[in-house]
Parts: structure tokens; sequence; C-alpha cells
């Protein structure tokens, strides 16, 4: 817990004062006021969270965080448990979507092993940090011990760290986990009192009648373990995962340390609920990547306030819509700092 | 005539083969079927556009050509005209908004002067077809003569074969030419039959008062000419511009070649509907890159039955929103090439 508070204790607002004067440059660069859309309003964001006039962009790091989950036993996915383990081994082999967007975005992935059912290969690329061998069934009772979800927790923080020494300017969230759309839809409907039918979506693809059941057990899993909105941790714990808390840590040390979170799909989505209810302050470093297609995820995006980059129709998770959304983020950071101003290149104002 | 006579002719349609076993590769890629949305569609599109199994990005080419306007005497911009050459030769020195996305997307700016009110100072980067000093004022009379219509789309056409030489794989239209959502409102006019007030904005940032003087500017200019919208010549050289016409060229020139258009923003969208009113399968060539603030180019989106890219209220044109939208279709490519198979990386495909 002393790690998870000295994190939180560390995170401030924006910087306000700086974000003026990049509003300021914004303004002077050769183009129509305000013309860059979007592309300004991160610029200024940019500069708020990281408290520097030109944001740096060299250092991108993708967390993906995998774990998997009791609840699966509910017949709840339509992939089998087992490939939340294989694809961990996809990653570290750089065949995933996520290798591929990383690459294209000039981001470094860092794969984590926070909850998987089963025992991995050792690999130089793997970062070890399991927790348990996945979470009980949440229909049940408890998925995690509160001791296990602020583990956890401390456990991203701990990893987001340990990168940080090697250099981070941004970081983008991702996830792995067999069934996670599953925790994600309880966590969502804790907090905005949604009815389940209109936060919990086909996951991977499973079909109506699935999908069905898939709502009752969302509803079974609220009623045996009674989570208290008031605190995120019990939430987390109960009806949560193991690679959520960990993305958890990853956003609240990343604000702690002004370093700008581009948040990922519906579960990421979850992780930022939490953290945002353990500290609001957080909020401001996140960055929307993108909309799901997962109906949850616009509902949490409505809840947080943000408004996402990108919406394509992406539902892959992994940090696949973050690590899109990069290119985008790093166009902003560049219009600031290598546009000419309209002194600097003898262009006429403005008429009038 | 001749030479887009045959240009034309060249425009067939997309590989719908090739595109159906590029579906089939891409559902064997280790992510939920459709997971990755509109960047499997894109890649899809991009396989039938290109007829190449693996679309190549290695050469992106933006092509930004400037043309000044003569209804700006009518006091519809907030800019002057002494812009246009101004930003052309900001092109030149690398400084303006198109040039830092250029450089970022990773492609090369081709700066064109098709009718630019001055001469400009020769540079080995700036290529010069002049067609005339700027259009005449469209509210008196016509813009260009239909020979000057015919010459302006033909240089579009050169300008792009010439280039093709160097080598192509991708292509954003840009434009620039203080006045130029004066003309492209016109054109919209026409071929939707939407009213004036519907489609045109306030462009660069003029106000509410200006903004009610440029819709009576353009209903003058449509009524003075009487533009024939089974013509799309004679809709061109009356209410059009000579930038707008070199995008026609350079629109029918890549899609002759099979090479992917990216459109840019409202005065790309005016081109790219005369283009598809010359040859309606030019359409399936273009890529809505993003959709602008300025508000007829929605309803060119909806026209053409184009869904954009982005939407992140860019409203700067010289091909800026384009070339944002690189990233994204590059990325596109790169999941078709690069990602591994369910067999390849052995991971377990869906239950039942």
């Amino acid at each position: 817990m002393d790690i998870m508070d000295r994190t939180i204790k560390n995170i401030s607002g924006l910087d306000a004062k700086l974000m003026t004067s990049a509003k300021g440059r914004l303004d002077d660069l050769t183009k129509p006021l305000g013309s860059l859309g979007r592309l300004e309003e991160l610029a200024m964001t940019l500069v708020g969270i990281t408290g520097k006039e030109y944001p740096p962009m060299k250092n991108k790091v993708v967390f993906t965080i995998a774990g998997d989950h009791g609840v699966t036993d509910e017949g709840i996915s339509a992939y089998p448990k087992a490939v939340t383990a294989q694809m961990v081994y996809n990653f570290l082999k750089g065949g995933a979507g996520i290798n591929v967007l990383a690459r294209h975005a000039g981001a470094r992935v860092v794969v984590v092993d926070i909850g998987v059912a089963e025992d991995l290969k050792p690999d130089h690329n793997l970062i070890i940090k399991k927790i348990s061998y996945g979470t009980k069934n949440m229909a049940k009772g408890p998925a995690m011990t509160r001791e296990e979800a602020i583990k956890a927790i401390e456990a991203g923080i701990d990893i987001f760290d340990a990168e940080f020494e090697k250099g981070i300017d941004i970081v983008c969230t991702g996830d792995m986990g067999i069934g996670n759309t599953t925790p994600s839809s309880a966590i969502t409907a804790v907090f905005t009192g949604r009815p389940v039918e209109e936060i919990t979506g086909k996951g991977t693809g499973i079909d109506e009648k699935a999908l069905l059941h898939k709502v009752e057990v969302i509803k079974k899993a609220l009623k045996v373990n009674q989570p208290d909105p008031d605190d995120a941790i019990d939430v987390l714990a109960k009806v949560g995962g193991f690679e959520i808390a960990g993305l958890v840590g990853i956003i609240l040390a990343a604000a702690s340390k002004r370093v700008p979170v581009v948040m990922d799909g519906f579960i990421s989505g979850a992780a930022a609920l939490i953290a945002y209810k353990i500290e609001p302050r957080a909020k401001n470093y996140i960055i929307a990547g993108h909309c799901s297609v997962e109906k949850g995820h616009r509902i949490i995006l409505e809840e947080l306030g943000l408004k996402p980059i990108l919406d394509l129709n992406l539902r892959l998770g992994e940090g696949t819509g973050a690590a899109l959304a990069l290119c985008i983020v790093e166009a902003a950071t560049k219009i600031l700092a290598e546009m000419a101003t309209f002194q600097s290149a003898k262009v006429s104002k403005k008429i009038g």
C-alpha cells in the first residue's frame, strides 16, 4: 500500500501556464487560427501533462499486460483460455497486432505476465510479476482478495518505474486476457450505474445467445460480490482482473511522473475508471486513443469526459488502438515544434 | 483533350479476386475475426486498387497545387490574396503544416504553381505549370474558359505521370489558394442540388456577416454562369479553380495507374466530385483521409459514399488531413503483411 500511496501523492495538476504559452505559439504558426483542430488541442494537452514546452516523443512504450480469468469457466468467451498464454508467446515473437502497430509507431512493447493461468517459458523480453494463476470465478465469489488487487496495482507501478529508468516519453496501455470484457463490463456497471445489458458487448465474437448468458453471469457476479462503488479497490478485487489492476498501476505511475498515457479500448478504459476513482487527477494524464466497438467503452469515455482520437471499429485490445493513435499524437508535437511562424515565413496575417 | 481521354480510358475496376484472397488472409491472422475493423477494410481496398497482394507504401507523394481566385475581389476570404504566393514559398522552405505532416508520414511534397496570381521565383522544388494569373471573378462571368479547364486537368495528369516515373505507391491531394472554399461550395451546390447555405462554411475564418455575403456571392456566380450539372468540365470552368482542375488531373491519372488517392478536405473533395462526374470509376481509387470542419465536405463524402478515416476538426487544406491519414493507411498494409497466422503462431482458433 506504501508504494501506491506514495505514487498517488505525486500526481498533480496540469501546467496551465505552459499550456497558455503553447496556445500563443500555436496561434503564431502559418495556418488559419485553430485550423489544425484536435492536433492543436493535443499539443496543448501534452505540454500541460509533461510540463515541457516541446514534449518529446522519442521513447514510446506499450505495456501489454496479460492475465487469466476464472469466470471463463462460465463459458463467456469465444476463445479457449489457453489463448492468453499462446498470445503472450506471439507477442514475444513479434507476430501479434500490437507488435506490428507498435513497430509502425516506433514504440517498444513491454510484455508482462501478471496472472496467466500457466507457467510461461522464461524469455528475456517477458516480465513475470505473476500474482496468481488467473483470478477466481467472480460469478461464485471475489475474483481476487483485496491484498492481491493492491499487489497487482503495485506490480504495475514497479514495472512502469523500472521502464521509466530506461526512458519513457509516452505510454500506451494494452491488455491480454481471454474473458476480460466480462470483468470490464462489471466494473463499468458498478461505476456508471448503467444496466449491464447496455455495457456488455460480444467481446472477441460470441453470438446473441452467448451474449445473453454473459449478461446473466455479470449480473450474478455483481449480486454475489456486492462491490462498493465508493471503494475502487473493492470493485477491482471483487469483479476485476490482474491485468486490469496492473494497468491501474501503470496509469497512476505515469501520472505521477507527468508521462502522458494513451488509453486503448474497453479493458484499458475499465482500468482508467478505477485509476480515476482512486485519484481523480489521474484522468488529466489520459488521452483516449480510440473508441472501441465494444459498447461499454463509449460509456466509459463519456464518464471520464474523454474524446477519442480514432474511431475505426477496432476491438482487438493488446494496446493496438492506442499504438495506432500514437502517430497522431506525435504529429501534434511536431506541429508545435516544426512549423514556421507568420513572421519567420513572411506570410501576411488575417485581414482586419 | 487527347491526354485526358487516354487517361480516362485506362481507369478500370478494382481487383475483386485479389480482394477476396486478402480477406481470407486477414481472417487467418492472430486476432478475433474482423477485430481490426477499418484497418482490415483499408487493407482490402488497397489490394483491390493496386492489384498487388501486398500493397507497397515506399513512395508516398503529396501534390500541393496552388492557384489564385478572381472571386477574392468580392471580399470572401479572411486572408489577402498575396498569401497564396507567400505560402508557396513556405512550402518550398519546409515550414508549412503540410511539410511537417508529410515528413512525419515519410512522404515527399510536390509543389505546383498552376495559377498563382504572380510570377514566383524559380526553385528546383517548384513545378511551374501556370495556366493563367489566377481565375477570373466568377461572380461576374466564367472563372476559366473551357480550354483552360482542360489544360489545367491535363497539367495535373502530366505532373502525376512525371512523378510516377520516379515511383509512386500512394498519393495525397493538397491545395493552396486564398478564396478556394468559394468555388468548392459552388461546385458542391451544382452537383448535389443542396442549398448554398448548407454547403458554405467559414473557410479560413470569416465572421457571420462575411459568411452571409459569401453565400450571396456563390449564388450570384451560379446565376450568372448557369453551369450545366451534366457537363463536369463546364462546371469546373465556370465556377471552379485551377488548383481544383489540377487535382482532378491527379486523381484521374492516379486511378489510371492503379495508385490509391488519399483525399484531403473540402477543396480536394470538390476535385473528387468533378473527377467522379467525368469518370465514375475514378471514385473506387479514392480513400477519404478525413472529414473537414468545412461543412460542405461532409456532404461531398456522402455524395461519393466515402467514409473518412479521421475526424479531427481540421480545416487547413494543403493536403494536411490526407498526410495525417497516411500513417493509418500504411498501418493497414503492415497488418496484412506482418502479422502471424493462427497456424504459424500456434494459437487456438475460436471455440465451435
